[in-house]
């Protein structure tokens, strides 16, 4: 079997005009970067205001398991599905960042047959987007600082930063670490640490903001710190989001990209799933809404940590309804939350799958909460037997769903074919009624217990003291009335990532509560959540390599 | 008086493979970054390869004064005015950091109607060179640390790290850190700090690398670290040197822009230019001579540290001979130099013309040792006197050089036709036959003694013992057979900052010595060198701006 870079090198790709071209855009509408890559212009947007918006496909899965459920790779399979079957349809997916593939990962631009391309380029510094929010985050870093330095006037608190500061790479040494030593002429020492920096609240507003005003306006609330008055000190208070907005300006256009099958694809933002809401930008997806008759769009992780948050948090801000949701499971991962160990699913075993079948099941409850149909599909392995997956099939059927096997890292859009045909049947024949889970104006921890006992299946939420003192500044400084975004553990339902399939009778523990106010959200974290990866012992980048010619190998 | 941006922005820009064709390029010879900016393709390298050489004129100046030289104006008005003399000419010049521009100095690409454009792209992100330098230098210092904590098999002693990680900001807040705080899993705790990225060795190496091969190797030569037993680690012992070189890639290829007045300008690269050699790459400057008959490129702060490593270092690593050598003055900085304060500049002071003029004269005996004819010219002020401007061209004639007034600033290429004749006359009837300065197979002594004695004026040099230890370290090593970067105030021939004019009977002070082993050069260290600089009280961010349309404002 060929690498993922071997097949993303064979492609046959289209000159990115031509892409723009199929969705009506001319070369005046996007700005080039390179012959393969674009941005789509601020203009544009005004030219397709008034066309009727098309269909939106959420790409959502089961909770992650070592053995992987490849979501990334059956949205770009089935945006090129739809293209065999000659449907206008666009993929919205999020930019990857450049720590985990020079960490575990490698590349993140789907697998096999169905990739981005140019999968390299994708990989490493794309259109600069992720550059552009770290420099834009460290130039707040500075001003920060800097204010400190010289004289801190507004009377800032350096225990009480909240800003840290962010670097595109996994380096755990700058996790903590204590900034401004040597002396009076080099800053104000305290204690410090980086984030990478798809965790930055930048990343989160730029995938938020409507447009440039919007931005800078977003910017502005920013909160850095606190005063020795306990008071918050904002971006604005230190006249940064000007600077900060100029250095986005190119970053808020989507990015034009195509699939191994040249579907178009538009690879926008990429704010983390945990303290951020994990979705690419709105901009980019309503662009996508205007410009095709089908959007198919992913959030992070499963569906309980991503989909919550791209419904209650990114539908809701962009006034987005979507059309359908897939789904997707693995035969392999279902067997995993069964309780089998990662080396023996490779072993039919119905029982397994059936006592795993509990977490899908609990997914696709959760998701019909919200009024919306639901497709599932099997990512298929080799090693799925027809048993098993009838099994799937069956319970899914049962439950309302409808069920496709899915081939596409093997066979690219013509094994989606199967999936695109029963995501175009349920536009065809079943109605979304798409409703948030929650209103958000109601009180912090109504909005918790909502989330936490309606898609997590908690049974009660408990708050720690700091947590408790949180929320009680949040509604003091007024920012209560705002959707809560739930930094949890990807693995489970719970906040304990060993208990896999569909756990009950647990509670959930919120130890830290922070406001986004940029974003606009409340971030209720409750466990340890890592901002900052670490590189294993032999980090993927001791792989990669350039030739002569300039063509990469080892980013897989 | 219009701001520069302003200027900028009236400009009447060609797309950018208009320019490109000018120099008998294809679209396929390039890469677009937007409309107005592309880089050059490794193909077309290949292509014109035949081609004859163009000339080369370097553009220096005297010691930088807060008055103000306009080195880069004049380099870029040059250029302008050959255009107005139907001259096929190319400007190659570094390109900006973002930190001052958002520290003090606001842009960096020319100024009034002698700017090189799209100059808010040029000054903030451009085509992501530097981005690209931050994250392959981080990465680096990433899998250094990452070492450090899987087991340290290389045994790397953490106190003689000299690799430190960098970012393109003004923030003196991270000049001295400690890092791999909070216990086990988060790092080994060590003394760290961050320069700003144009301070890298890796900036230096992508400005002295001919292909992605060399590129290579000399980032796999770069020395991180040293163990316990003292001997020298470096990036190709952590195996970093190919994903350094992946995600350098791109930004080794020039990047193309034009002027005011459409000339073509290939910006790439920018080094510190005392630490490092402070000129654009070898690469982008080769390819210019192969695509134009004049190439106008300038070198770092003033002709002892800029021009003496251009010609020292670059030229002599890339085999280049440059035909004739510019140097800029002002009657404001000359008056300076001879002793008057900044707030009297405006007056005419023959006297202090006469008295400062010893500068300009030492500059011009030091570079007359290369064996490069000269032109010296005027960056012309309302406020300079008809007198004053006599008496500096009856002295530089009386020293075999040309002399012009440039105008550049406020009338564009119109203004810089006087200085573009005396050049081609130089450069028709003058012969160059340029010669390093020093041998660089001499000892180290010997060749900061000769820099020191014959370029700066300098009695003798002194080594401090931590300095002396470092030569035998690196005879040790056998890395002495390299030039020397003398890392230097700019603004004095001498290691006092304050010693205006032409000081004599001084001596230099070595206060340390480093290896840059990959860029290929031995720094010697003769003061405080500030790698990271520091945000003002009023920092130049707080002023930009940006509208709903995307238009930049406050970008000096």
């Amino acid at each position: 079997m060929k690498t993922d870079i071997q097949i993303a090198n064979e492609a046959k790709m289209k000159p990115i005009s031509v892409i723009a071209g199929k969705l009506g855009m001319t070369e005046d509408d996007i700005e080039f970067y390179g012959k393969y890559k674009a941005k789509v212009t601020d203009e544009l947007y005004k030219k397709v205001e008034s066309n009727e918006d098309g269909k939106l496909i959420l790409v959502t899965a089961i909770n992650p398991t070592p053995a992987g459920e490849g979501k990334t790779t059956t949205t770009v399979g089935l945006g090129q599905a739809m293209g065999e079957l000659g449907k206008n349809a666009i993929i919205a997916l999020r930019e990857p960042s450049l720590g985990p593939c020079m960490g575990i990962k490698g590349g993140a631009a789907g697998g096999g047959y169905a990739q981005v391309v140019p999968m390299e380029d994708i990989n490493l510094h794309f259109t600069g987007d992720i550059h552009a929010v770290s420099i834009a985050h460290n130039l707040l870093s500075a001003m920060l600082d800097n204010h400190l330095q010289q004289g801190n006037t507004l009377g800032i608190d350096p225990r009480q930063i909240v800003w840290k500061r962010v670097v595109d790479m996994n380096d755990r040494a700058l996790r903590s670490i204590v900034v401004g030593l040597g002396g009076k002429m080099q800053g104000v020492p305290r204690e410090d640490g980086f984030m990478i920096t798809v965790a930055s609240e930048v990343m989160a507003i730029l995938c938020l903001a409507s447009d440039l005003e919007d931005l800078k306006n977003r910017l502005s609330r920013i909160i850095v710190a606190y005063t020795y008055n306990g008071d918050p000190v904002t971006a604005g208070d230190l006249n940064a989001q000007g600077a900060m907005t100029a250095l986005l300006k190119d970053a808020i256009k989507p990015n034009l990209v195509q699939t191994l099958e040249n579907t178009p694809a538009l690879m926008h933002g990429g704010p983390f799933a945990n303290i951020a809401h994990g979705c690419n930008s709105i901009r980019a997806t309503k662009l996508a809404l205007k410009l095709s008759d089908i959007v198919i769009t992913e959030a992070g992780f499963g569906a309980d940590l991503g989909a919550e948050k791209f419904l209650d948090i990114k539908c809701r801000k962009g006034n987005l309804k979507p059309d359908a949701i897939v789904i997707v499971a693995t035969i392999r991962a279902l067997k995993y939350n069964g309780g089998i160990s990662k080396q023996e699913l490779g072993t039919a075993n119905v029982l397994a799958v059936e006592k795993g079948f509990v977490n899908l099941e609990k997914h696709i409850e959760n998701l019909q909460q919200y009024n919306v149909p639901i497709v599932v599909t099997l990512n298929s392995f080799v090693t799925d037997s027809d048993e098993e997956i009838s099994l799937v099939k069956e319970k899914c059927e049962g439950m309302g769903c409808e069920f496709a096997i899915s081939q596409v890292w093997e066979k690219g859009g013509k094994g989606g074919i199967e999936l695109a045909q029963k995501v175009l049947e349920t536009l065809e024949t079943k109605q979304s009624n798409f409703t948030p889970l929650y209103n958000e104006n109601d009180s912090i921890e109504d909005k918790i217990m909502c989330v936490a006992t309606k898609i997590y299946g908690a049974s009660n939420v408990n708050y720690t003291p700091k947590a408790k003192k949180s929320i009680k500044k949040i509604i003091d400084m007024g920012l209560d009335k705002l959707p809560v975004c739930i930094a949890k553990t990807q693995y489970s339902f719970s906040d304990n990532a060993k208990l896999l399939g569909r756990p009950e009778g647990f509670d959930i523990t919120v130890r830290e509560i922070n406001i986004s106010a940029g974003a606009g959200f409340i971030v209720a974290i409750t466990g340890n959540v890592m901002t900052m990866p670490g590189l294993p012992k032999k980090p993927a980048a001791e792989n990669i390599d350039v030739d002569e010619t300039g063509k990469i190998s080892g980013l897989f």
